[in-house]
């Protein structure tokens, strides 16, 4: 046994409530190392004769560990408990204080109160969610009116600084098409006025920018999209403001003398912007957007005003965080409560690339933009760069890292106004993309589509990525847009693949096969994907309850002999397997 | 190389910023298995071309794992890096996404932004602390007229519920006793109105209570002990009350009618209180301790006030917070915003026995009782339970446990109120009792003496911990008395024994001898213990500037030749060694 390999922290990941009195408790150890792994658990008071047994499950597995996971129940909430570790004739308990083969010396490790304040919990709503990404100015163009002075025609290049006339209206008059789509959560990026396409240098947190519509047409937008079933989601730039916001303005204009000039990091007087801005900004010297001192309490209070007023005064239905990994954790927390309170269904989602483990600890966010999922979904699907027991592996590594109150409401994209679309990743593999959408559909978290990508849009990095979108039916990809909307229409009518438990069943290399399950409530459903041009064949062992398994994506049926069903999968086929 | 027990997480204890510019980081490999770890690092928006490689150091080992570490230099504060370790003729790059010879496939760890609300600060005071806890009912009867009604006389047997009738004015009265002592903080348990003699179940937080004395003892105790330069903490009991609190006595009176019901967990009503609480208590059915609802706004506001009332009238120095782990996180938030607003000085200890990481990220407490370094110490020390390298291996667990900043202000005891007294753990073998002071007086973290201690004073666990001070100077142990001042004295003349880092140079359980240094500002000091009865010789490489080594303990001097002095120990003797 590979002690060393032994890994368990009585917090974080490892050891967190899913309820009032149940914590789920996680330990790693070297893949295929242990037999079976037992937790002791009892109350912090009581003596350990009246400790209870819970062997724990094998719940994942990446390249070299696997981990255990089980669900302990706390009449009582003081929690103590330690690991009794087998394989073989070798047995070790495994506590707070390390090894050992006797209890005592081993410890205990400690959950010494579940407290409701510290409970992590996320909208129920967001497990079923459907996300769509919308870049306002290049959805659809509902107002002409409203539009920039120069205004490109729909369908031409993006550049950096060119605008189409994309609005708020154009997308209250296509919620019908999302609403055909099954969409259910509406992200738009960001809205509020701001000199620039992208909007990402607010002038204004409080005004609609004007080419995009004014505060009614935000409310009717968000009305419309209640109506038919649709949340909708803004954009918080909260790291940095344009430089034409009031405060930074006032500051260019008196220097020193500016009251605002503690809402910035600037470095000395007077103020330089270029080349080299003498004021922190964000990236590396982007001048047009400095950053905001979040730990000044008058720019906390302005900023959680903000955030307040667009819940209460427009309905919006939770935040995505614009660059959230640079702005301090006590901002994130004091933001939480603020938003909770004015919305205790509210969801608010993380821009973060990497592990955002410190984020997602149930004060601060309730999940992030899922990119570990992406970047594994493209190296995989789109580039083929890993195989699938690396594919496999990234994501059982990217959701033991979270709690699953996270992992359930993950944004999970393949692409975004940040990335290149999926189907240029792809090199225009259309067969690539779907198994793509497939996965992200039959995986946890929120699949979120970018506008465009379930028509067969493509593009490079940005400005290409965002594209006007192709309202012409026939230049649309419409079998791949039926096809989303079948995945779509699936996941949402299948409470497994929502809410269900996943498990790996098969990530074969060689014949680039994977297999896996999800189960919820005693339901389970089996996903097949084979990511080759061959035909390959798979015994898949299934549930003893089946008599018989239907493809919910063919509609075929096929015979269980044996507790198992004989898979023949065409080259970048996947099956969604539901037994009868 | 055992890649499978290498652990670094980009948070907690594995990357914290100790400044507004510097991350430390520390990674975790199998012990003796690796040769060199160096990390590579840049700004996030950098290309990798301009990075910066950082050799990291072995700082600690313990059974299992070496410790690596080393500071980051990060101008702009975004930080990105990857480590390289190497053995032999394999290295690997390791990162966010796993090992690989690849440093891309490897991927890079974040530390997006060190921003300053974030930095975890603990009182620079802190590090040269010397604490004495004191149970005030047995400390000093500096005041009869105030004694509670019945008294056993001074020196009989401790009960659960007897009084002696020790008090405030006593401890003032005693100051010039601790000052000679080489005290510097003093930690009284709890001191509010309480029927108990023990008092941690509060009858009011704004009341001294009678048979201590009054607000005008406890501000001259405060001011004549600052006039020393002492400082005062105090004991905070937020996680239950006492019965005769104010808000329960009205909920036992009108029940759920009573504007204060939802200030604890009552499960329903009527409440009864015997022999089952129908009421969450502290520990198991204590009825006279019902548990705090610290997550109703108005108990946190009541409790914050008290917090802030006694550090503002009473002008005490901190906090130790009883039973602090089973209260929530937010509430623990709360109260350091409170605290560190009503004096950025103020030290913060929760009571928690075992790991207490949850806590010490930056935003609860500044320390915690160490009671991991007291079970340690007792182990090895007292009973002889473990030998030398397990006692080394569980303080460097316990030091990787958490960040610097909390390490240099935990406080280090040996015994306490809620422990047997260390002189009766080791079966009153004084040796015994010296070498544990002699490791907490040369430890990083602040030594806490118990009341008594110094002067030989044995007991059983509680009441029996809790004798009567014996000030008669003949029934005394002098000498012992003596031997701690000259500890406390030599730590508080060096640094490093203050502020220094700690290494092992030996670990030797056949000998059962113990080397270990401190560091500081390129002092170096080295200490070295026999736990042994037989004499034992042992050379030891001193750093190249000594000519001679000093024992400040004994006074000798000892030649240095090829770069080692030849030490001879006797029997459970430890030298402090200081190069001239």
């Amino acid at each position: 046994m590979f002690l060393e390999a032994i890994l368990h922290q009585p917090y974080g990941s490892f050891a967190f409530p899913v309820d009032g009195h149940t914590l789920r408790v996680r330990i790693r150890t070297k893949r295929d190392d242990v037999e079976k792994v037992t937790l002791l658990h009892g109350d912090r008071y009581q003596l350990p004769e009246f400790d209870t047994p819970l062997e724990l499950k094998k719940v994942a597995s990446d390249l070299l560990y696997d981990y255990y996971s089980g669900d302990l129940y706390s009449p009582t909430r003081r929690i103590r408990y330690t690991f009794f570790i087998e394989k073989g004739n070798l047995a070790f308990w495994y506590g707070d204080l390390g090894f050992s083969t006797d209890r005592k010396m081993a410890g205990d490790f400690q959950y010494p109160f579940i407290n409701e304040q510290d409970l992590f919990t996320t909208p129920e709503w967001a497990k079923k969610g459907i996300v769509y990404q919308i870049f306002p100015e290049r959805f659809f163009n509902g107002n002409p009116a409203n539009d920039p002075k120069e205004v490109e025609e729909w369908g031409e290049k993006p550049t950096p600084d060119n605008f189409f006339g994309g609005d708020l209206e154009g997308i209250t008059q296509k919620l019908p098409y999302l609403k055909d789509l099954g969409v259910n959560v509406l992200y738009l990026t960001p809205i509020f006025q701001s000199p620039s396409n992208h909007k990402y240098n607010t002038t204004d947190y409080y005004t609609v920018d004007p080419h995009f519509g004014d505060l009614e047409t935000v409310k009717e937008l968000v009305r419309e999209a209640h109506e038919q079933g649709i949340r909708v989601i803004f954009d918080a730039v909260f790291n940095h403001c344009g430089a034409d916001f009031f405060a930074f303005r006032d500051v260019l204009e008196k220097g020193e003398k500016s009251p605002y000039k503690d809402w910035f990091y600037i470095h000395d007087f007077p103020i330089v912007t270029n080349p080299h801005p003498n004021y922190e900004t964000f990236a590396v010297d982007v001048w047009t957007m400095p950053k905001l001192k979040t730990s000044n309490p008058e720019v906390r209070d302005y900023l959680l005003k903000v955030a307040r007023y667009w819940i209460e005064e427009a309905g919006i239905d939770g935040w995505r965080l614009d660059v959230a990994n640079e702005v301090d954790h006590d901002f994130w927390r004091e933001f939480r409560k603020a938003v909770k309170e004015a919305n205790p269904e509210a969801l608010i989602i993380g821009e973060i690339w990497h592990d955002a483990s410190p984020w997602l600890e149930g004060d601060q966010y309730d999940s992030v933009m899922n990119y570990l999922f992406r970047e594994a979904l493209c190296d995989f699907f789109a580039k083929g760069t890993i195989g699938v027991r690396t594919f496999d592996a990234r994501l059982a590594k990217a959701r033991m890292k979270y709690r699953d109150q996270a992992n359930f409401c993950m944004f999970n994209l393949i692409d975004s106004h940040d990335t290149e679309r999926f189907l240029t990743a792809s090199n225009e593999k259309e067969e690539r993309l779907r198994l793509a959408a497939f996965f992200q559909m039959t995986y946890l978290g929120m699949p979120m589509i970018y506008y465009g990508t379930e028509i067969g849009m493509t593009g490079e990095n940005d400005p290409d990525c965002r594209r006007t979108f192709e309202w012409d039916e026939e230049k649309q990809n419409l079998d791949l847009r039926e096809y989303y909307k079948r995945l779509i229409a699936i996941r949402l009518q299948h409470a497994p693949l929502t809410h269900g438990d996943f498990r790996t069943l098969l990530a074969d290399d060689l014949r680039n096969l994977y297999l896996y399950s999800r189960s919820y409530q005693g339901e389970t459903m089996i996903m097949a994907l084979h990511v080759g041009g061959k035909e390959e064949r798979v015994d898949v062992a299934v549930p003893q309850t089946w008599k018989s398994a239907n493809d919910l994506l063919s509609g075929e049926r096929i015979p269980v002999a044996d507790g198992k069903v004989r898979l023949t999968l065409k080259g970048y086929q996947g099956v969604i397997l539901r037994g009868q």
